[in-house]
């Protein structure tokens, strides 16, 4: 038994080990030089490998130390070969043990800005115990903010990965058959992906907010309420990980969602459709035309300048009127957002969410999912990825919003 | 072009949202409370999914509160009435905010335990505001000492996680064609894998030390030096993720390396084999050889009271004799260990490497390891789970050890 290969599919982009452009590196390493002197630091000690990636070009074991001004300096427990081969940065050496680290500083260094969102809590005690003497704070918030805005290189992979995920979706109806599990419709969504470079692990920043590759749900597992932070859960295989596609046989006239992420390059885009064997209940429908009602609200408003929070805020007044303000966006009230940043991680800035002061600006980039829970039927949703230009937004995932309805 | 199905490799135990029993909740929180008057703590504060799911029966995003004598309390953000449903304590009920937390412990508390190994550093500032008057300490070490042993139950879905990559193995020999790309290879892994229900995130605990599911390497790229805490690394895609598969095409007469993670009831078993079409060069047989005498050894000596160090400290003696000890575990030195607990999660105790002192007991599980690279040319290597027994070792995967040669 065979499974099928997807090399048609495959864009020029893939195929080579592609390093970070050193001009990419150093417009980051600037805005970063700017937020440390204006937030009073000397430098910073970066070494999650998402933020250490981003700013240094190599994801490699090791600590990158950028001043406030001058050469930012990179050393690496494993592996030096390969770090020097992935980083533009002059300065990388080799780190023997945690105890050289603070050698990694100049003399005179006063104020360290530290990733304390994510440091596990052991390894800042050792830190706060290595650099005593030293004021550390929270470095975390400039450097999402820094991170919340593309450039043009990072729009391209987002685009890549978006046309991916397109093909995915336009696939997958053929794939649909009733009696189908959950967990075998998100296999092959994974399979699809993965075998033409789908990244594997789907970076997210906060603590406990694991994800696989984001969650396919049908019927009434679409409105189950659970730890996921997002509109919908669905039931999972185990309490262990209690979300995402479970055991569910798929039936007839009922909503299926495939809400999946694809990353090329390590960018993300999210996407979410919804298939149905069969045409499903009319107050589907329903919803759907309410959530397709908000993407326009917000396609049509969002812009540079405009609060995030007055979005939601009129995403919620539409969607009260159209009568479903209950479940939007999940059960028991919902989430109290329409949209989250997505790029390197998963839950990155802007926010559009209740009271969200993020000022829309050019090169954010969201994944706007609304969404309507309907207890015991499904729901009614949508998501897609977009980019904030200075004329409005750019639509990044193109697969059509309908509801596919495949031959029951 | 469809996906073929694997309905027919489905076991009877799969199929359900199957909860924790009862009673191996009851004894895990027995042990945990000795461990507690052990070192004079009032009780413990957990909030680590995997630790939360461990003690109460569901990962429900909440914190339970262990009281070194007594009752545990749960108190739930979301979703109180799945983790209702998923765990059988008595005492469950809902958390509104962070800020309440401190009322979930009774009056006179004084020590509470934390998982400082896992908790963010900004999350244990908080808390340490938030429960100022109160000693906080790390409990993350009792925690994974009680982890180390696995029941029964724990070892039954081992079995069944190492049945079914057993048959992904036995199946991926047929997949096998020159000029596939590694990650071609790797994405038909977890299609056979993920739609029989492999868990899909591979739990590990170490900070940065995030995985797919495992690696898959061919020729050079088996001894190319890297990130990952293993002997093994491969290309990857992207520097963002510099291990696992990578873009290169298999060609023939080389080794193929399949390194797989499967995960079933949340308990993951860690398998790897070589193929090879055609066959590969001899200097690949005399690694192959050299490891799988290690393997024996291990076999061989393993049994309660043996320490850990003592088992590493033997392998390398004879990979010394046969010629290999540079590259053992890996280029430059290699990693010093040749064997990591696995469970839960994939870096659990105990650890069989250099001046390890985990003493062997009947319950421990852990994957055995044994790879030497050949820089050019690839590696010879093995990995097999296996669990310690009063008598010995249970060998849990049980695909065959032999390079595995197809038609080139």
């Amino acid at each position: 038994m065979e499974l099928p290969r997807f090399e048609h599919h495959t864009r020029p982009y893939l195929g080579q080990y592609e390093l970070l452009p050193p001009p990419e590196i150093r417009t980051r390493l600037a805005k970063l030089q700017t937020e440390l002197r204006r937030a009073d630091l000397d430098g910073a000690l970066i070494t999650e490998r998402i933020d250490l990636f981003y700013f240094s070009g190599t994801a490699q074991d090791g600590w990158l130390w950028v001043p406030a001004e001058g050469e930012p300096r990179l050393r690496i427990r494993r592996d030096l070969e390969r770090a020097r081969a992935e980083s533009p940065l002059g300065d990388v050496s080799g780190l023997n043990g945690f105890k050289d680290l603070p050698g990694i500083m100049p003399p005179g260094v006063r104020r360290v800005g530290l990733e304390l969102d994510v440091l596990p809590a052991n390894l800042y005690l050792t830190l706060a115990e290595l650099l005593a003497g030293l004021e550390l704070s929270d470095v975390s918030l400039p450097i999402k903010t820094i991170r919340m805005i593309k450039s043009d290189y990072e729009l391209t992979w987002m685009r890549r990965a978006a046309a991916l995920n397109d093909a995915m979706f336009g696939w997958m109806g053929d794939q649909l058959r009733g009696g189908m599990r959950e967990i075998e419709i998100e296999a092959a969504a994974a399979y699809f992906l993965r075998s033409q470079g789908h990244l594997g692990v789907v970076a997210v920043r906060g603590f406990n907010a694991e994800c696989f590759w984001g969650h396919v749900m049908s019927g009434p597992a679409l409105a189950v309420g659970g730890n996921a932070p997002g509109p919908t859960t669905g039931q999972g295989l185990w309490p262990v990980r209690p979300q995402g596609a479970g055991w569910r046989r798929i039936g007839r006239h009922e909503p299926i969602c495939v809400d999946i992420v694809s990353i090329l390059g390590g960018y993300q885009v999210d996407q979410a459709r919804i298939y149905s064997l069969g045409r499903p209940p009319d107050e589907v429908y329903r919803a759907q035309e309410a959530v397709l009602a908000v993407q326009d609200l917000i396609v049509d408003r969002a812009r540079p300048g405009v609060v995030a929070g007055d979005l939601f805020d009129a995403a919620v007044d539409l969607v009260r009127a159209a009568g479903f303000e209950r479940s939007f966006m999940g059960l028991g009230n919902g989430v109290p957002f329409v949209a989250h940043g997505v790029g390197l991680e998963l839950d990155e800035w802007p926010v559009i969410g209740r009271g969200s002061n993020h000022v829309l600006q050019a090169g954010m980039t969201f994944a706007l999912e609304p969404k309507i829970a309907l207890p015991g039927v499904g729901m009614g949703g949508v998501e897609n990825t977009f980019a904030v230009t200075e004329d409005g937004l750019e639509r990044l995932t193109n697969y059509p919003d309908r509801i596919e309805v495949r031959e029951p």
